[in-house]
Formats: C-alpha cells, structure tokens, sequence
C-alpha cells in the first residue's frame, strides 16, 4: 500500500464496522474514490450531520433528530395506549418494520448486567413511568431478549412498575416461525412445551 | 423506520457500497451511534479530509494526497527502473501486497473500451513517456487484465510506446496457482497450452 496516511486511516476506522475488514474497507474506498461527487462528499457531509445532530432522547431513549422533536414520544399527532420497551435501537427497528405493534417505544439502551457496566439510573425507568401516566398508557409490553440480562431486565422493569396497578405483558416463548423441532435448542423446547396452548378448549 | 432523515439518508448512502445493503447498513449506523467519539467523529472527519485532500495524481494517475508529493513518482528516493502499468487502484495495491514488483506504477484508470466512454486521453499515456525518459526506465510492464478490454489497451499502450525502443512485457497468462484443470475455462485452458514451458530443454 502507498504511504498515504489518509486513506490509512480511513481503512482502519472502516474495518471497524461490523462485517467489515481491511480488504472490504479498500473495495469501499475505491467505490468512494471513484464517486468523489455521487457518495464520497454526501457521506462525509451526512455522518458530519448525523455526528452533530441525531442524540438520544432522554425521555424515551430512541434516536431523534436534536433540531426537532422526538418523533417517537413527542409527536402530538401520536395517540397510542401502549409503550413497548425494548433494549435497543435495533430491536426498535426490528419491531417497527414487522408492523405488529403501533404505539410507543421506550428504548432501554442495554440490559442489567455486571459485564457492560449498565446502571440502572441509564435505563431511564423514571422517565417511562412519567411517560405511562402522562399519555394514559394501558399496556406496557416488555420485548426484552430471551437472554438472562434480558430476562432479568424485563424483571426489573415489571418491579419498577408494580405501584403504577398498569398491565404488564411479555413476548411469548416458543418456536420460532420456521423453527425445525431437530434443531432447535433445549431451553427453547422447553419453553414450547411449558407454554403450549390447548386446541380444543375454549382458551385462545 | 422512525422518520429522521439524517439517518434515511446515511442508510441510503451506506447502501451504495460495495457488498452493503440496508441492512447491513442499519446495522453499521448502529455501531457508529454506539460509538460515537470513538469511530462516527473520526471517520466523518476523515472521509472530509479525504474527499478534499486524496486527488488522482496527474502524472501517473496513482492517488496522493493532494498536501504532499506524489509517493509514487515523484519520491526522490526511489530510483527503479521499471514501470508497472495497471488499470485501476485495487490493481495496484494487489500487486503492490504481493511484493513480486519494486518498483513505480502508472495507473491507467480505466480501459479503453466503447462502455465506458474511457477516452484515451485520460490514460496518462503522454505523462507516462516522459516519465520514461526522464526516470532512465529501462522495463514497462503491461499488467492490465486478461480481459478483451485489457488486452485492447496493453496493445494500445505497447504501440504507444514504440517508437521509445524500450523493452516493454506483459505478464504470463495461464494456470492460477491452485487451479484445477477440471474446473478452469476454455481460454484458460487454451492460453495455458499456447505458452507452456519446455522442463527439459534450454528455455526458462
């Protein structure tokens, strides 16, 4: 490689990104050097923006744009009566392109865990439970992972919430869709046969 | 999606690199946001730099930084005597991370050929002679690619430079090292018999 310590750097920063390494980072900067007007300089513009102005909210933890309000828990024109509380931002994004919930997010940040370091004061619980009673909020459904932080989490939360006497719920367990019995692990088996439902009573 | 176009359009600018899509490039913005100082800030501030500091160098058509000499051709300290010509950047970094080549490259940007409107003016083939007169080059390597366009444009080149009485090369077609007979082309395999090599007379 030539000594150019620009492009030096760029390579390392972009290895940095998930699913990249140095031989992709250079087939990047390529397509970059050859699209100096179409990608290079609106991206560089775009990060610059996205660097100075997209923040977390600090009500409800999703991303915003700081020169406005937050889409998700400040938007007059929303009326929904159930907040989801998810971990992070991809699982917001997840969630939001299923189509299956419409409402509000709460956006954890990360689970209670010894291992990163998570404070509880970080998962903005205070800020959820003015969220629930400001906006009249019947339903708070916990989508945390069917991980042990994850699951530990949703415990804490659904503690947080016991004074406000508000339905808590959580995401069933079970077989993925798609799941093949063979292959699917123990605790996942488990959880299937333990929450299994009856088909020919009169439960749904 | 929520609706910050900040983020709607680093997906979408994401999305045009090579082997990215929006997923991909979801993913990479979420890793850029949970690291913001220490890789979002750099690596906006580096793509602005190189946007306004890495250029095409004139003369051999290799990139520089637009501060600096040309490390390529214009570093006094590198006195070879031969010329590598290759198509594009990625052929150079190749070569150059194979070690097989000391010496200087003239970067061509491209082939000549009707689709995509390279003209031959834009090779640098003018500033290609005088940097064969003026650097006491005494071999030119044609390594552009064994495709028809390659090989139109070595022609090319290797006719440009005839009147120069300079050894001019091209390099060896045949087997890839780790080809198997069975599943190479027919080109391949016709380019490999036409130039095989005699093991028990005289030539090497």
């Amino acid at each position: 490689m030539q000594n150019i310590s620009e492009i030096d750097n760029l390579i390392k920063l972009i290895s940095k990104l998930p699913g990249l390494g140095p031989k992709s980072a250079k087939r990047i900067i390529l397509k970059l050097i050859n699209n100096r007007q179409e990608i290079m300089k609106p991206l560089a513009e775009t990060l610059t923006i996205v660097f100075k102005n997209v923040v977390r909210c600090k009500k409800c933890g999703t991303l915003k744009s700081g020169l406005s309000k937050c889409d998700n828990c400040e938007n007059p024109n929303k009326k929904f009566n159930k907040i989801c509380v998810v971990e992070n931002i991809a699982d917001q994004w997840a969630i939001e392109s299923s189509t299956i919930f419409q409402g509000y997010f709460h956006i954890l940040g990360g689970t209670l865990s010894n291992s990163n370091n998570q404070r509880k004061e970080d998962l903005l619980v205070g800020a959820l439970i003015s969220s629930i009673k400001e906006k009249n909020i019947e339903e708070v459904i916990l989508a945390t992972s069917a991980t042990v932080e994850g699951q530990t989490t949703a415990f804490y939360i659904q503690d947080s919430l016991k004074k406000l006497k508000i339905k808590v719920s959580k995401l069933a367990q079970g077989l993925p869709v798609g799941g093949e019995i063979e292959n699917l692990d123990d605790g996942t088996l488990i959880s299937a046969f333990k929450n299994r439902k009856g088909l020919n009573s009169e439960s749904d």
